[in-house]
């Protein structure tokens, strides 16, 4: 479905879609657009290294995004470490949660991931046995569900289908959960431990309560961070779709839930997309529907309208970044696939030469994250609404006598005083009333992870009561994240945007703002006559901001041409002895391979421009003068 | 040394400098200009987040870099993964030699950095104690050399001295090694151990081949990464200066080493620099020497020429970049404290309140890496030079039996064959003649750490001798390392930027390039009747490329004016009732807080221009009628 002329809208069969795979990944291979790591020491899977185009692209795709979310809506970036202690991950729910099944080779021990194994196995029982149709049937629904499937059900079907080890033929263990962080002690004693986070987010949750305050207490605000994540992954993949390390850029938009519209959702409302939804995966015919955003808002769909407005930002990133519109769609989680943290998901997925992969993904997220951390660290994230009008309110300040109570409780003690300091307003009248009636108060806390009941007697507490007049109060924002991956977004725009000329002439079409390099210098033939124009133009492109690559080596035109092709520079300009008599030069656009003559005084500001997306190249041929080349130019 | 100002150059007392710092905290903290990573859970020592003034100032300072060093230079910038695995490591020397000593407190356990130790206890001793003036001059000769001393030499310090440890006063066990990278096992079978990469560099190196074929096999060029680093150490300090994860930007520029010139020295030779040669650091006075980098070359005093090119070009950017000029200077390393991979190094030093730091580090690391990969990988990592004129060469072609090798020798087939592999021609011409008159030869194999000695019998390797003519030879380039530490160069000009009017007002005079924002819009009282011309102005500032911040919160409009000077951002436009007659605002500048009134239609490109550095205040002030505002308006 890929690979395709967005402008022809060809369609291929599957042997020519896998012929042009074939020359694709040639293409970013010989050209190094990325490779694997540590190729020379045999490679490690799921580690990838971008090479210069690949990473003038990367960084491209980084500069929009941040132009395109971060500058245009004022949100706070912010750049956190990727190491982590323990209790971040664990109060986040990741050390219990973030895993995936594992079965082990019973003899060699080697992991596989349980999902991909199945499917694996299913795909290939499909491609290579003549089945019933009934089989066929029951098989591509266990394909489709088995990522949502609990331990047992995953277990069953592996003994049903007589799943054995692949490399092997071993049987296979029970499904066990592994968890995907990477651990890392820190610190020389080794007695602090660490994860790489697996996700930028909680560097922005963290540090909720100095965002809040930069921003002047005011919310809605959103946080945005890009930089890396990792994922330990069980079955990494080829290409840079399931990696180890990958760059992220993420957003978590806090807002009063009270007041979920966005004020500059009007302009998205009217957007038309194909969205997926639960209900269409889990009761229906799991097909997608049309629809503007205003409507998926009004009907409930979209959990809310920030949610919504995101989705309709996320779409007019991914399509100017160049991946085709066409194939975009918004899926929505199923309730038995989605995060520990998220309470409605929406993943805008890209089609692929594989299928729809899971590109952003928009989590609302709700009061999860900083709620946890709130419980976790003892330290109260919250954020402050202007009531209607002034209340009078009984605010209970509980003093709490710490010597004594460590003296008698030892580490328990710091346990229960971070239990009670995190008390909200209820619970401290709640306890107030215990009190009245009891000398002392059981509690329940949890030590190292074994949960244990401990005795608190009234002369170590004392409440005062008093009221005040309240202008505000206080609550828990709720989140949205879109969160972005970057390598999978990367991997699209040049899956969308490669183009074959013939079977030797393969190019990319990317946006010129993604393009690694905007423009090339090319003289005619290699002859130091040419230097003064060179100079002038490359000091005339970089004075409008524009990079270019100049190549004066002695190949013929035609396949200097094809190689700045190849690395989807968008526009190449030539020099030739007319430019030395008139100061005029050639100006070529790469899918069209048209040529025009233009005044070296204009040719800055318009390849600017072209560059810029501010004119067309259909208005640039309108008006100048098509330049021929002779033929032998062009090959 | 640093909180001078520039202009005025004015010295400040101990005392003064020590008030300085405190409001130079305060403010930092106060705008979240960075904190410490995790706060909410106590903190982690040497893990430092960046809030959104911090960030965008590092951001700029990395589109600084990309600009000064890729672009102006054509680097080939890639991006390579953080997590490395073992085999790279070992093979560059980290496994081995990239450590620190540390001593452990002998009933504890606890880790210290053992020259840390040292400089402490002598800083303690030397401000508390009246010494006599031998007793000091031997306890700052420890302190100066200390870093460079041997494990037994720092265990005799601390036996001389009576050092004990810090927290506990225990007995202080022997100085060991402590390798200062973060291990994770890589994969689910956690069978594969890795590390996450103290430096980019190595990326470059083992994708040296891939880079040299994309740059069509020309020689000199560099390579460059922007990325993260990571390093375990025992001691992190306060803020910036040592800490556990941070953004480096570095550059490994290969080169002929026989032809260490560089093109474009000319530029540079003239810049006298403050040189502080390991000679007089180890024979003579500890004296920096003015010299022009023309000279600094030509005695030998500087590696060579394209060494000293990027000394200069280093020196240019930290300038740039808002680094007072008065307060850098070149270290080179002495013989002791090289680098194992080093054979020249040069720091760039600059001052801060603490004294003089290493921000950048210019090595000249031979052939050492290349060298290394090829030997630990059997990948030859090798350029090509043209020769003057074609030449006979005899090759030899080694083909080994390798299945029959395997059989007989089993995992070490593999490591005698990877051996072999590797060989030089000068190593084939060897073996051949060895084989020439013996059944068989011994080799010295590692496996696994252990060396060993294996048996090849002549039945399992052949030789192939034939006679070629050669136009270029194969050669190992050198490589150029610059290496820059960005939070510390980040650090650096936010003390040297940092301004006081008075203790209420302080602020950041930053190059306009490197400030987070370039210019605010501030209406002299909040009112809607402002909106349109607020809205104007940001559309208009975005279009010409300055970024903006609006504040139209009721704080009179000297408090705002103070808030934007806190974050540094160099251009402020007032909008008053004039503006809604002649469509004419002020425009401020922060260091004289001088305003000029200025036509609407003007004030887009000025601040654009000034921004860019393209024309001064002094001649805006020169232009413009000057506006003088009431008292009031700037309190």
């Amino acid at each position: 479905m890929d690979f395709k002329d967005l402008n022809a809208q060809a369609t291929f069969t599957n042997k020519e879609l896998e012929e042009r795979r074939k020359y694709f990944e040639d293409l970013i291979k010989r050209r190094y657009f990325f490779n694997q790591g540590f190729e020379i020491y045999g490679g490690v899977a799921g580690l990838y290294d971008y090479g210069p185009p690949g990473c003038a692209i990367k960084n491209n795709l980084l500069k929009l995004w941040r132009e395109h979310f971060i500058l245009e809506e004022d949100m706070l970036e912010i750049s956190s470490t990727c190491i982590t202690p323990y209790p971040v991950f664990k109060a986040s729910g990741h050390v219990d949660r973030f895993t995936d099944l594992m079965v082990k080779d019973v003899k060699n021990g080697a992991g596989h991931r349980a999902d991909k194994l199945i499917e694996a196995f299913i795909e290939a029982k499909l491609s290579k046995k003549k089945l019933k149709p009934e089989e066929v049937k029951e098989l591509e629904e266990i394909k489709q569900k088995v990522e949502t499937f609990s331990a047992q059900q995953m277990h069953d079907v592996i003994q049903k289908l007589g799943i054995k080890s692949p490399d092997t033929g071993n049987e296979l263990g029970f499904p066990e959960p592994f968890n995907l962080m990477f651990g890392t002690p820190i610190g020389p004693s080794g007695q602090l431990p660490g994860f790489l986070r697996p996700e930028t987010a909680q560097g922005m949750f963290v540090n909720f309560n100095r965002l809040n305050e930069f921003n002047g207490g005011r919310i809605p605000f959103a946080a945005a961070q890009i930089g890396l994540g990792f994922r330990n992954e069980i079955a990494p993949r080829n290409g840079l779709y399931r990696v180890r390390e990958f760059d992220m850029a993420e957003i978590e938009h806090f807002f009063d839930p009270k007041r979920p519209e966005h004020p500059k959702f009007k302009y998205v409302k009217d957007l038309k997309l194909p969205l997926l939804t639960a209900k269409s995966q889990e009761h229906g015919d799991g097909s997608v529907t049309q629809m503007t955003l205003e409507e998926a808002v009004k009907s409930g769909t979209v959990s809310n309208e920030t949610h919504a407005y995101f989705i309709g930002r996320t779409f007019l990133f991914l399509v100017e970044a160049g991946v085709n519109q066409n194939n975009i769609r918004f899926r929505q989680h199923m309730s038995n696939e989605m995060a520990h943290y998220a309470c409605d998901c929406w993943d805008a997925e890209i089609e692929f030469s594989h299928g729809f992969k899971e590109c952003v993904g928009l989590a609302n997220r709700s009061a999860f994250d900083l709620e946890s951390h709130t419980k976790g660290s003892g330290v109260k994230l919250l954020a402050a609404r202007r009531l209607p009008e002034p209340r009078k309110v009984t605010i209970i300040d509980i003093t709490l006598d710490k010597k004594e109570i460590f003296k008698a409780l030892k580490g328990d003690g710091n346990e229960l005083t971070k239990l009670i300091e995190g008390y909200s307003d209820e619970q401290k009248a709640e306890l107030m009333k215990k009190f009245e009636t009891a000398d002392s108060v059981e509690f329940d806390i949890k030590v190292k992870e074994v949960e244990k009941k401990v005795q608190l007697p009234k002369a170590l507490i004392s409440f005062k009561v008093s009221e005040q007049m309240q202008q505000e109060e206080k609550f828990v924002p709720y989140v949205i994240e879109p969160s972005f991956g970057v390598g999978r977004i990367f991997s699209a725009i040049l899956e969308h945007s490669f183009r074959m000329r013939d079977e030797k002439r393969t190019f990319f079409h990317l946006p010129p703002k993604i393009s690694p390099i905007k423009c090339s210098i090319l003289p005619v033939i290699s002859h130091e006559k040419y230097n003064d124009a060179i100079h002038k133009l490359k000091v005339g492109l970089t004075k409008v901001g524009v990079s270019s690559k100049v190549d004066d080596t002695g190949h013929a035109i035609g396949r200097r041409y094809a190689r700045t092709d190849e690395l989807g520079i968008p526009f190449g300009i030539t020099i030739d002895n007319d430019t030395l008599v008139d100061d005029s030069v050639t100006l070529r656009e790469i899918l069209t391979t048209k040529q025009i003559r233009i005044p070296i005084n204009d040719v800055f500001r318009v390849v600017s421009d072209l560059a810029d997306g501010l004119i067309t190249w259909d208005s640039v041929l309108a008006k100048y003068p098509l330049f021929k080349p002779n033929a032998s130019e062009e090959n």
